[in-house]
């Protein structure tokens, strides 16, 4: 199995970042052409998800549609105030799971792999992984 | 690996449509008995998902309770006016996971694999992949 | 292919339970090293999550904002009531994958690995599964 780690900074509070290219250049580099690359977020306050990469209004509907939902005047008990991202990265999800063929990443036409922050801004980390077969 | 992409055609704007038997069928003709399969979704405006088959209610439910969640009247930047389509992908996932014994997948008593067809009627595809172990 | 099946007593209609140390244990008894780890949900009122665990009042805000999010007032059609919890059954996801290595769950140092009980008190059921690379 290969794999490695990206580092993504983050320059807003909430915000959704392509990370397609980056982790395309990685799996290409390993040289393993046919499997599953598992794409892993390590943080509590960020997911990631697949989603529309043409038009950039989708990555801002989606961040304020996500502010809509996730209550703000609940009243929450975890002293950080960042509860609203605690339950985002559970809304998004850790993981996801993509196909390789051919030495890329199989995605839909308009599909793009994001990093989601919901807390920045950091400097965040992504693991990615893939077992060829 | 062995997999193959099935075709999922959708009639309604929004729907359920339960793809268990189509894709423990292609599972079966691949001859392949224990690992993981993964149902892949390449579209950015559905999902897929895994939950109770046996009452229809239950998808109706489930359409119904994600209109009500996802708002309506937020001010959508993306011009083709199906933003709540794209953020209902997000919440419901590009892919689901399922083990594979005995040639057949792992189910839960009550659990189906449902592909969530949000800006439909279209004609969709649903990719599956398995890797042996 | 190596795993199991571990059982998870819930005691309330809602909870999150850190099934972590758990599958961790049962995960270094199978002797694999490096590779990803499936752990998958078989029922259709529960999910699967990572999110944090140090201060449990996450875990309560978590439960409080899905409570709020999912409409309780929706007119319903299933007819068992329990709708609502269907619902975060989709929201959370039936599965979540982890990397393995050096024998042990990949996990960032926050992330816990949360059984979510939707409808119980109820004896669940967890599979996970083990592919090595």
């Amino acid at each position: 199995m290969t794999g490695g780690t990206i580092t993504v900074p983050t320059s807003r509070q909430m915000e959704l970042i392509d990370i397609t290219a980056e982790i395309t250049k990685a799996l290409r580099a390993s040289g393993i052409s046919e499997g599953f690359c598992l794409i892993y977020n390590p943080h509590t306050t960020a997911g990631l998800t697949i989603n529309e990469g043409a038009d950039p209004d989708v990555q801002r509907d989606l961040i304020g549609a996500l502010q809509e939902m996730v209550p703000r005047q609940y009243p929450y008990q975890h002293a950080e105030g960042n509860s609203p991202a605690h339950v985002m990265a559970t809304l998004a999800g850790s993981s996801v799971t993509v196909l390789v063929e051919g030495g890329g990443l199989r995605l839909g036409t308009w599909q793009k792999i994001f990093f989601c922050e919901f807390d920045g801004p950091r400097t965040r980390k992504v693991h990615w992984r893939v077992v060829p077969g």
